[in-house]
C-alpha cells in the first residue's frame, strides 16, 4: 500500500470519529483488532469494544460542548514481516503517525489537547484498508 | 485530479495568502467562485469580493503585527456529480479538509487562532486546479 | 523528486530528530550541508556542526523533561536551476515548507513552542534524499 492511499485513509478515518460516527468508525478496524492507549487499563479488541470506547469519548465532548480533530501527519511506514500472512495473502504496514488533538468550545478558542505518536498495523482487504492493531503513546506521559 | 496534486494545490494556495499575496491568491479561485464563511453575512462571489476580503484580513494582521500560517490537513475527497459540466468538460472534486491557522506576534508564542472544516468544490481548468466553492464553518461556532 | 517521496523524507527526518537520533539526523543531510537559524550567530556547515547542534536541543529538552514534535507541512517545491549540478548529475528541489513544533512536559498540555518557515534545498544522491541547505525563519522574529 503506498503512502497516499495511508494518508487518505487516516483522513476519512478520523473525520468519521471526530463527526461522531463512532459505527462507522469502527468498521475501518479488522474485525479483531486491538487498540492499546494509556488510558485503557488493557487493549481493547475487535469492533464493538472499539465502537463503544468511540462512543463514550464522542458523548463527552459533546457534554462538554467541544468539537474534537485529530490530525495526523509525519506518517513513517515500513513493510513489516510479521504482519504478511501467507495463508490469507494480505498485505501490512507498520505505519507510525504523529496525531494531535485540537479542541473548541463554543465561543473559545482551539487549544492542543493532546499530542500523540500513534503505531499502527494496516491490512489490506479486499482493496481496502484497516487498522489491524493501534497502539497510542501519550507524549504528556512518557513510557520511560 | 489526484490527492497529491490537491494537497500541492493547498500549499500554494495557503502560502499566497499567508504571503500577502491576495491577488495572486483570489487567481486560484475561478472568475466566479463563491466563498461562504461564518463572518460573512452573505457569501462573496468573484475574485474581486475574494481579493478585497484577502487584503483586509492581510491588512488586519499587518496592524497587529501578527504573522498568520493557515494549516490545510485530513482532506477527503469525492468526486462529484453536480460539478461535472458536460458543456465544459470539466473535472470536479469535492474537498473536505481541516484547517488551522496559527498566529504569532512579534516576540510571542504562536497561538491556534482557529479551527475550522473547509469544504471546497476544486475544478480542474487547462490543467490548473482552481477553488470553484468554498464553504467554511468555524468549530467555535457549530451550527447544531 | 516527487512531492510524496519529499513528504516521506521529512517525517523520517523529523522522527529521528524528535526520537532523538542526532548523529543519524544529522546523516540526513550532505557531508557539505548548510543549516542556517535564527538563533544562530552564523550559519553551520557540515554534519558534525549540525548533528552538535541536534544533540544540544535533545539535551535541553530531556533536562526540561519535555518531549517535541516537529510538523511539517504545506509543503510548496520548485525544481532549482542554481541546484542542478551538471558535474554529478543531482537532481535539486526548493521545499518550503511550514513547521510547528509541540512541546510537551510531563502531565502537561502541548503547547506550540514555535511556528517557523523551513526552506530547504534537497537533493537527491543514490536514490536518496538529503538535505543540502536549510534556512528557517521564526515566525515570531520576522526579517523584515
Amino acid at each position: 500500500m503506498d503512502s497516499t492511499e495511508i494518508q487518505q485513509f487516516y483522513a476519512r478515518h478520523m473525520q468519521l470519529l471526530d463527526g461522531g460516527s463512532a459505527e462507522a468508525w469502527a468498521r475501518t478496524f479488522t474485525p479483531d483488532a486491538t487498540f492499546t492507549a494509556p488510558s485503557m487499563t488493557e487493549p481493547v479488541r475487535g469492533r464493538e469494544g472499539i465502537a463503544a470506547g468511540a462512543r463514550a469519548a464522542i458523548e463527552d465532548r459533546a457534554a462538554a460542548r467541544e468539537v474534537h480533530r485529530h490530525w495526523v501527519n509525519m506518517t513513517v511506514t515500513s513493510e513489516t514481516d510479521e504482519g504478511a500472512d501467507a495463508a490469507d495473502g494480505t498485505d501490512s504496514t507498520e505505519a507510525v503517525s504523529y496525531v494531535q488533538i485540537l479542541a473548541t468550545g463554543r465561543g473559545a478558542a482551539p487549544r492542543v489537547l493532546l499530542s500523540c505518536v500513534m503505531r499502527d498495523r494496516l491490512v489490506s482487504r479486499d482493496g481496502e484498508l484497516l487498522v489491524a492493531q493501534r497502539r497510542i503513546s501519550r507524549d504528556d506521559r512518557p513510557l520511560s
